[in-house]
């Protein structure tokens, strides 16, 4: 989106308290595709900062340390909200900090610009990431295209993404998978049934397998993942006196992490075989990597509660890149894309602290 | 429909030629709501005739013969037309008569006014109906307000309607019931399925039924009606990740005359004990009554095959009335609302004999 006014670009105070650093970023509007000012409000600011490597790309800011240390992190989260529903500016309640963006993910946003700017000699390299459109298509997701367009960027051993997770660990991702199971018949008039096919019957037996479904919930990493296989819509008919000749099914398989997209699919083509199946949409999960020592010193020095993430989030971007990562944030997802977003103040200082010990900062 | 010009009104020849005839009405566009036209030029002729009294109704013409007969029939024909389709002017190619309304239903029009002229001392007293939309909602059928402005217009012993059955008989017709059945759940994401409750799984059941159920084929008065039970339409859904709370599979129920709406529903509600089920459209069937003298009678002169009516006409109007009717006409139901409408010549005379010499007149 073009710029589209000369005034001057937002002050950031990154020195600032991180639940007041949270108030200026949640008061500057940017709803995906107008990231414009909040973005040159971002690189503004880091680029005060000597000990940090900027680039730009898009509205897509990174900032890494390049100190050379053997282990490099990821923190990262997107500038972009929903659109406004007369929930802005900002208000503190000493409590809550309520408005747009306050929980998904502005709240997050805070604590890596604070951490960026206030740790010269973390100890680990770390790449702050802050990304443009993340809440729309995935074609103009930030994250997505730094991927392909600079993939080096992104190199790191473990990463952490600032999404919505009540300020506790949320590991891996499932992955999801819709597709249409259609069935067909012969159209007929309704008065001579017995000249046709109906295609609405035909699905009967698919909504049986659906609902004899026993969804798996394999456990990985020590986490328990529950997946869910649903009809999430069904359409047909021609016309009240008429035989359909077609109905499709859409089904959304959620998969646990220990399954690619091939096997997602092919499980359901196994369940499904005999009738037209296709896919409409899929995107791989991520495993938790709970293994790798930068993930287990970081839970032990965030020392939250670590569950599997059932929704799909850009974790699974890492994933692909073959970098652990894990869900980890002030907001709650309960409130995100809400008129009453809302981020708990407390959970906004306990991720700062949590962060900043682990990265060898004073707590 | 108002008169929109000062044309003068179209003359009818009524004891030419019936297929001569029939072209004379075809040519007369009369799509519904608007009949003034054609009602007009059926007025003009058959006013002419002393042997007959005549009542008009909006567009919808009675013609009587009053001779005191101990048994009075009606032939009844509809004037209307579906919307033209570049199927106007008439042309006949020595076989058929190709062109809007041929089949449906000015064929058995013409066969009627032809009666109406030339049979000046039936052996049954005769009521001729020509009546207007047939072909939209039943509350602007000409039939359907004669019924409630004038029953004693339409009091007889028997009826004809001469609506496509390719010169063969269908007695009766089959009763149509339209019923929504609908199940209901909790929305919850389907990343969390296990929070909610899908809609579209508990229709499945509703499937199940429909596929199991085995449709009646009772015999009545020697004809074997055969009924049928259709999901005609299915829909459920609200996003491609959303466990939907609502689905609703629209059923038609085709079901033979000798049960009532009431039954019908009844029948409905025991097959669908649990869900909620609601009435969108809902015609009786009509008896075949061939037991009565009249039909008897009839049936031996045309010396016609008899088979049940499967679609609903206005047969069930008259049976509404405690009038036994039958659907026998020229025209061919294959052809009705198709660009390529005719009607095979041949069977426009034969109609036409047969009735005569059921009339006591000359074959």
């Amino acid at each position: 989106m073009e710029r589209v006014s000369d005034q001057p670009t937002p002050t950031l105070d990154l020195t600032a308290d991180v639940v007041t650093l949270t108030e200026q970023l949640v008061d500057i509007e940017s709803v995906s595709r107008g990231e414009q000012v909040i973005a040159d409000a971002v690189e503004a600011a880091l680029s005060a900062y000597d000990h940090l490597t900027l680039t730009r790309r898009g509205h897509t800011i990174v900032a890494r340390t390049e100190l050379g240390r053997p282990e490099r992190v990821i923190l990262a989260g997107h500038l972009d909200t929903v659109p406004v529903n007369d929930n802005l500016p900002s208000r503190n309640d000493g409590d809550y900090l309520h408005g747009l963006g306050t929980s998904d993910m502005k709240g997050g946003d805070a604590v890596i610009l604070k951490l960026a700017a206030t740790l010269p000699e973390p100890n680990r390299d770390v790449t702050y990431v802050l990304y443009e459109a993340e809440e729309i298509e995935a074609v103009h997701n930030g994250l997505n295209k730094l991927a392909q367009s600079d993939p080096e960027l992104l190199e790191a051993d473990f990463a952490i993404l600032m999404e919505s997770s009540r300020a506790e660990v949320e590991a891996g991702c499932q992955g999801t998978l819709r597709v249409e199971v259609r069935t067909t018949g012969e159209r007929a008039h309704s008065a001579r049934s017995w000249t046709g096919r109906n295609a609405i019957h035909a699905a009967g037996p698919i909504l049986a397998t659906l609902n004899a479904y026993e969804p798996r919930r394999p456990v990985i990493d020590g986490l328990e993942y529950r997946e869910g296989l649903n009809a999430v819509g069904i359409r047909g008919g021609v016309a009240g006196n008429v035989l359909p000749d077609v109905c499709v099914v859409t089904v959304n398989y959620r998969f646990a992490p220990d399954r690619s997209e091939e096997e997602a699919l092919a499980h359901l083509r196994e369940l499904f075989a005999g009738y037209d199946v296709t896919v409409t949409d899929s995107s791989p999960g991520a495993l938790p990597g709970l293994e790798r020592p930068a993930a287990k010193e970081f839970l032990a020095a965030v020392g939250a509660e670590v569950s599997p993430k059932f929704g799909w989030t850009d974790v699974a971007r890492f994933s692909a890149l073959g970098i652990p990562a894990v869900n980890y944030g002030p907001g709650d997802a309960e409130y995100a894309h809400k008129k009453d977003e809302k981020v708990l103040i407390s959970r906004i200082h306990r991720c700062e602290q949590a962060l900043r010990a682990w990265l060898g900062g004073d707590a």
